[in-house]
């Protein structure tokens, strides 16, 4: 084939690792509809916090646009707009979709689309070449253009398992396509890479590994309601469990984010498709999405109305900046009814309609400890004390401190 | 303390290894009700083949019996009896309660009951002292016996995980206990102890380890329903998605045996009692009790009614012997309304009621591949074919063979 020229269609969490390590090999257009984001990476500005203006300039072969017309001499579109869900829990496909019909005007024949977004098994395959045979006249899937699937495993603010160095699943609609994701790939992580039998196989990897995330948690989540109601701490019982050689260490939580909290979703609405409704799964999401309810339980049983609380983190994650898809802000509509509440995150970016305040009130009722941020790790139980009144009570959500008399576990 | 004599009450799967292990350095009996049992034991066979007659023969404290009389010098007594459930799923702690009562007619002030066998939360601290009281008037925990929790970890046909190197948690009704199960316990496996926090907390422990594993297995077993109906290889998606640094790697199939299909009952029995229903947990076991149906249905599929099958394996795990709570010998009685079935299994104990033939039929329509004995690993594609008829099927259940043209997998 001629010479990869790369378009990369979403700069977010995804896209933009994606670009600055494909940047070093091939030329690699980042491109994305929001120009806040655009000017600000083109400064080297990540507000994600995920790189560093010196990261930006050893990329010497990507650029960052919000303008189409650059996308014209790109033969390699890689798509990774986030996929989410509506509010009916159903796939929303919108920006995917949204990204195809860009793709559509500058496909040329012999073009690769490749999908890093997560979707629901046979989506690649089935729905794609419909978009663009509505779009473009007669043009046909592994005739005029290709599809390669390779789902994203970026994991937000992990330092340690990075685009450069996991192993990436890589699959196409035939075997010229798998070579070229093969390519393009495999040099920017030393060939780690795992060839799915089929697209449909990658496209279903990716929804069972958060899928499979999302039950353990709520398996956790479950004792914890049941452990609470028989009195017995949830986090001694794991820890001594955890001893066990195949124990699988997963803790209490908040589920949120892209993806754990998605994908299941994505899964369930194709699984209906074919006539299965997963019973297993949907409950995982419902115990899961309920545990902000029973942690606004636990506090209401402490506290008098009108108290005075401080919530410390209210992104999805640790050391993530996102706060999208995040439970907290559900947790502290809840308290308001009842509670002064003041939101304490240094991390967040702030979504709209939601404001976090570090306000000055001297002493508070109560603090809940919702995120294991490492800025809040540092903070040891005296300096939380000094925020509170006296006989004042820490919801020590995250167990992170020891075991102290105002201190409330799960 | 006086001089420590110890009494293990049941040697099965659990009691056999302690009683040798223990026998090294502690005057030991391994009492048992099965005289049948006994006698080999104390000829030094083991029909579980855990042990050899060599390894008999190093224990040298120890000895088995079935007289009751043998426990009177004992002061420390280890139950570890099988707690199953009953037909309707509710905690069957008939043998338990059986050897406490046995314990109660030995049983002098100052002396330890420790139990290993799986209990619901509070089942020890709350249900003994009871059943002790009624036995032995005015007998009080604390004040006359004590109580030491112990749960086993002993996973049948692991030779990596024995009873020597594996971590176990030690708990007590009071610190002198906990003291007097370190110095038991610390000796046989190098002082690998976890003392957890409480009695509950360690028999919560217990019944969530192989809840966790009856979740995961179950969520995998739902998966391998739905990419059924969606002509997708669940063990191709399975091995895509666990190139994946944090995905687990569970794989569908049958759930039985003494743990994995029982804690769970336990753990949802205390559960309803205290008001809460664990929904997430009975639907994992729902699904697990439903594989054999599925797989059922697969070979329905595939199979002329009066075809001759073999089933391959039908303990409940592989080179295990137990065939108690396995789910094949269900999957042989559906089987047997429309086909003519021959179960082979070199290592099954038989268990009553259910004949396992190697019968001289030479040529079968099918082959059901069930359980991962080591045996069966042995057997290639070519063994298998030759046992089949021309065009003969071969059900992987296990995924043990490579992809051949008759070999049909989930």
């Amino acid at each position: 084939m001629k010479k990869i020229n790369i378009g990369v269609l979403g700069v977010g969490y995804v896209g933009l690792p994606l670009t600055i390590s494909l940047g070093k090999y091939f030329k690699t257009i980042g491109f994305d509809l929001n120009k806040e984001r655009i000017k600000q990476l083109n400064q080297g500005i990540d507000t994600n916090n995920d790189f560093t203006k010196k990261q930006f300039k050893l990329s010497k072969k990507a650029f960052f646009t919000y303008e189409k017309k650059y996308l014209k001499k790109v033969n390699v579109y890689i798509i990774t707009v986030p996929t989410p869900v509506t509010k009916t829990k159903k796939p929303d496909l919108t920006l995917l979709n949204k990204a195809i019909e860009i793709v559509a005007k500058y496909l040329s024949d012999n073009d690769t689309i490749i999908i890093e977004s997560t979707v629901y098994p046979g989506y690649c395959e089935t729905e794609i070449p419909k978009i663009l045979k509505n779009l473009k006249k007669n043009f046909t899937l592994n005739k005029n253009f290709f599809i390669g699937y390779s789902p994203e495993r970026i994991n937000p603010g992990d330092k340690t398992h990075t685009i450069n160095n996991i192993t990436k699943i890589i699959s196409g609609s035939n075997s010229s396509t798998v070579n070229l994701l093969k390519k393009i790939y495999g040099k920017i992580n030393k060939n780690k890479l795992f060839k799915a039998k089929s697209i449909k196989v990658a496209e279903a990897a990716k929804v069972i590994e958060n899928a499979q995330r999302d039950i353990n948690i709520a398996f956790v989540n479950e004792l914890s309601y049941l452990f609470n109601k028989m009195n017995i701490p949830v986090n001694d019982v794991i820890k001594a469990a955890s001893t066990k050689w195949n124990f699988l260490k997963f803790y209490p939580g908040f589920v949120g984010g892209h993806c754990v909290a998605v994908d299941p979703y994505y899964l369930s609405f194709i699984s209906n498709h074919f006539g299965f409704e997963p019973k297993f799964l949907l409950r995982a999401r419902k115990i899961n999405d309920y545990f902000y309810k029973h942690v606004f339980k636990l506090i209401s049983k402490k506290l008098k109305k009108n108290s005075k609380i401080l919530v410390m983190g209210v992104t999805f994650k640790e050391n993530c900046p996102d706060v999208r898809n995040s439970q907290i802000p559900k947790l502290v509509e809840l308290l308001k009814r009842k509670y002064l509440v003041h939101v304490y995150d240094p991390i967040a970016n702030v979504a709209k309609n939601y404001s976090i305040k570090e306000k000055k009130i001297k002493k508070y009722d109560a603090i809940i400890l919702c995120v294991k941020h490492n800025k809040f790790k540092l903070f040891g139980i005296d300096t939380l004390n000094k925020k509170l009144i006296k006989d004042g009570i820490i919801f020590d959500i995250k167990n992170m401190l020891g075991n102290y008399k105002n201190v409330i576990k799960l």
